[in-house]
């Protein structure tokens, strides 16, 4: 039996195969089945394709941001008034995308290098302070002295060491509550070889020099009322302002790029961070924010400094982006995985056919063909001669 | 009609079950099939599994960067040359991934806290300064004077208030075109538990002292010009010195894993940030970067301080890594996914079959099998007696 | 020949196609088959279900940190004890996620705008010094002249010039081992809704007071003594205080929200980075950090400077975090490319059926029915009558 290699490429290429098929005319068997079939395929068409937009691949941003404050505080210390701007209360002062207002403060001015008493450290004799050790939570390294006119052990440190008394209640720039916060975004996702400002095409400078962000009618102007952020992360502003506390701005890209890109905006929303907003209790382990800054200066050949323990609110800005875009792989993966749950209907279609229906015995006949004849089970009554051969596999 | 468990299981295990399948022999099916099939072939080979590698699992990077500024600056205000090195021109100082490089600056020396004339504020008598109020865009509060020899109105500020002229045209730093920057970035994959930095193998330390980033030449060397940077980026240097501007550095990494991890190399790209680099008009919203900083110090007891408008270039070091690696998941997916497409092919061809062809009915009645006799429909002319026999569940 | 729109539609409506069947009684290929079909049902059930959980999808985080300092250190140059707290060794004060804590130090007093000696800039002649040139890794811009008592060339420059000695060895502030980190980290899962703080629920504030971080012991506690997260990380304390480097410590979440909220929870991992732990020798390129610092003052209407270059520990904080969630999209997309992988079990039987087995061609004229005579061929021996009129199409 020769057989050419020419007649058997003839074959595959001439020949199709397909499956042949019994046709069940049954009504409850075929509604089931066209109904489970029909919910695969909503499933896929509905779900996975439109709402889910299946057919798309998808790419995060890389984000760029540059802020810039502006508004002036006044507070007023014991009849003295002092002017607070720009590069007074923005740390740090270059316009990054963290950075800290600072809504209130305790100052410790002229420090400088020297012994003085640690107002941690209660002692009545020298044996009370060991010289060379010192807290982790206190000013500095004792000398081993007690300074019994004040009851607490000498240490060396900048001194006069921090005056902490209670937190200055209200907030000393209160005032802040109305600068303005401006963002600058700019966004790029890499995959699709797209970029975007969050200074949209209807963000021109005319709206610019006026506008102030409002969820509602300017939600794309990108100049916020530091009040607004506030009240919108969840916070009340006198307490933030006195305790510090964080806030995350998050700039929100969802852009479909199967549709123009002028429709790829920001969304702007308002987090409190590190805990529960509602709960502004300060035994709350999670609330607060403060740091400690000093300003050094010369005076009269010393090295002297002011620490400012400055309590402010922390602005986080988050940036999330994805953009979708049509792409062939994962329509036809979620074409293909379709196809394959729709052979899962089937799988479940066939159980019924086979197993419940109760001419289940004539459909297995006509669906199977036996390679052997099943001698130990009879022929079912309701085979006919023909079908009995061929489940004989003699056909 | 007694059926033992073990019979069943026997049946399960040593039965195999397989579609019976007509094979048409047709040569305008037949091709068209072929073809059809053969084109997801090759898209599942070709494009999924060899142009997109659909068999790896992919994981984004973390990443660290540190950064470090060389070169010295020379400027010459009224006859006075300056020196400005590192600590005086790059903020912050410790080497942080987002920073700025002063190019150009206003300097208002000796403010302190007083009275003085708000440039802004026009007046002809003291009802035209409401005392108490500020701008949000002014120096300081009203006191509500009018001082009548500059007709402006007094406020309580850091005075003098900053001396805001033009620009300084050319920049004054434009010296910094030479300045270096050097960049170290680490980046980790922890899916996949492999880290690498931009030293990369071929970098030791005889090449960095000596190299200098060039897109052609030296695609590799973590040292960069910022003249080149600015020009790589797509603006003239001219006009980013004067005004400021943003430029974002992107690294990529993108690595594939089934290769050696010495194959896995950065790749640098530059950006203009904030807007389009093609328009240095000024009147465009989103070009400019500038922001205020002061440097504060004690005369004679009085808190003084130097402040300083820094128009400078931002620089963004934005890390985009992403790694992939053979897994068996993806592959699997691919594959399967792959055979549902082929499932897909089959009814395409099948709906051709069996209502495209000529002899549509011959194959129809061959493909399928009826549990019932159709008697509405009469024998086609085509089907010879046995296939009738079929047609009507008989055989 | 009339066909009705309603008949069509009954016919698809209560009609149920399932493909025909050859049931193969044979164990050696019943047994291969069973045995790939379970392997296949095993890696869907046991490897893409519940290892991988594939039935999931997956969220990115974004985050937010907050880090604070607490210890005081001492240092002890030429017998003068110098305190140093958080206010002076860490940049920037603000707490951000990534900071440097000051370990040594070159420090530079009284520096002013004048002229002085280059130190890398030897001469015996004016020739030697071009004017109004200077190096890349030079101190200031050549004056022309030879300074000839020094045989160094004159610069303009800060003077007088850091004098670089060796790095003190061992670093200064050696006491910084035992500062302590507090993190603050705030997490949000945009897509799932979810946020977390790594306050967790059992980390309270009495918990908060006395815990320190052990990988061991207290997994969860946010507060790290420094010496710890450098020994965590692979490095010496002696030898990074002394030379500077840079160590990440990466926050993972990997939270599966199909759980309860509460087993969310962080894991705290320690790097060394830009470079290889275990290599502290500093002849290679990827070790020590450093950055140069000023504090300007006036003095006598003189501005002044103290340059400090600044050695220390450069902390990068990451945040990876991934959230799972049943979906039913990546859940039904894997069923449906497992049953295409069931798909390929079946090829690859099919084609032990009809090509490796002794029985093959009986097989194959059970399995196909050939639409057309295939005069060629000669009937197979192996062939019935019957099977041999299917073949041939008759049937």
């Amino acid at each position: 039996m020769k057989i050419r290699f020419s007649d058997l490429l003839s074959d595959f290429l001439f020949e199709y195969e397909t499956p042949r098929q019994v046709l069940v005319k049954n009504k409850r068997v075929g509604v089931v089945c066209r109904l489970i079939q029909l919910g695969v395929l909503v499933y896929i068409i509905g779900w996975v394709f439109i709402y889910e937009k299946g057919y798309q691949s998808t790419d995060t941003a890389i984000s760029s941001i540059m802020t810039k404050m502006k508004g002036i505080g006044v507070t007023n210390e014991n009849g003295t008034a002092r002017i607070w701007d720009v590069a007074d209360y923005v740390f740090p002062a270059q316009g990054a995308s963290s950075f800290v207002v600072m809504t209130n403060y305790i100052m410790t001015e002229g420090q400088q290098q020297g012994t003085c008493p640690e107002p941690q450290a209660n002692c009545t004799s020298d044996t009370d302070c060991k010289g060379g050790t010192f807290k982790r939570t206190g000013h500095g390294q004792l000398t081993g002295k007690c300074l019994t006119g004040v009851r607490k052990c000498e240490i060396q440190a900048w001194c006069p060491t921090e005056n902490e008394p209670k937190t200055p209640d209200p907030a000393l720039l209160m005032s802040s509550e109305n600068f303005t916060l401006y963002i600058k975004n700019s966004i790029a996702f890499p995959e699709f070889k797209v970029s975007r400002s969050n200074l949209v095409e209807d963000v021109n400078i005319t709206y610019l020099t006026s506008c102030i962000y409002d969820p509602k009618n300017n939600p794309l102007c990108p100049i916020f009322r530091l009040g607004d952020i506030v009240k919108l992360s969840g916070f009340q502003y006198a307490d933030i302002a006195k305790e510090g506390g964080g806030i995350g701005i998050v700039i929100d890209w969802k852009c479909d790029l199967d549709f123009p890109v002028r429709y790829c905006k920001p969304d702007y929303s308002f987090y409190a961070l590190y805990g529960d907003a509602q709960k502004t209790d300060s035994t709350q382990s999670s609330l607060g924010y403060n740091f400690r800054y000093a300003k050094y200066y010369m005076e009269n050949g010393t090295e002297k400094r002011t620490l400012i323990k400055v309590f402010g609110i922390q602005i986080d800005i988050l940036v999330w982006g994805e953009a979708r875009k049509f792409d062939i792989i994962p329509t036809l993966t979620a074409i293909g995985s379709g196809v394959g749950i729709f052979g899962v209907a089937t799988v479940v279609c066939d159980l019924v056919l086979l197993y419940v229906l109760p001419k289940r015995d004539l459909y297995k006949n006509m669906k199977f063909k036996h390679t052997e004849i099943q001698e130990k089970k009879p022929a079912s009554n309701l085979d006919d001669g023909n079908t009995a051969n061929e489940g004989a596999g003699l056909h």
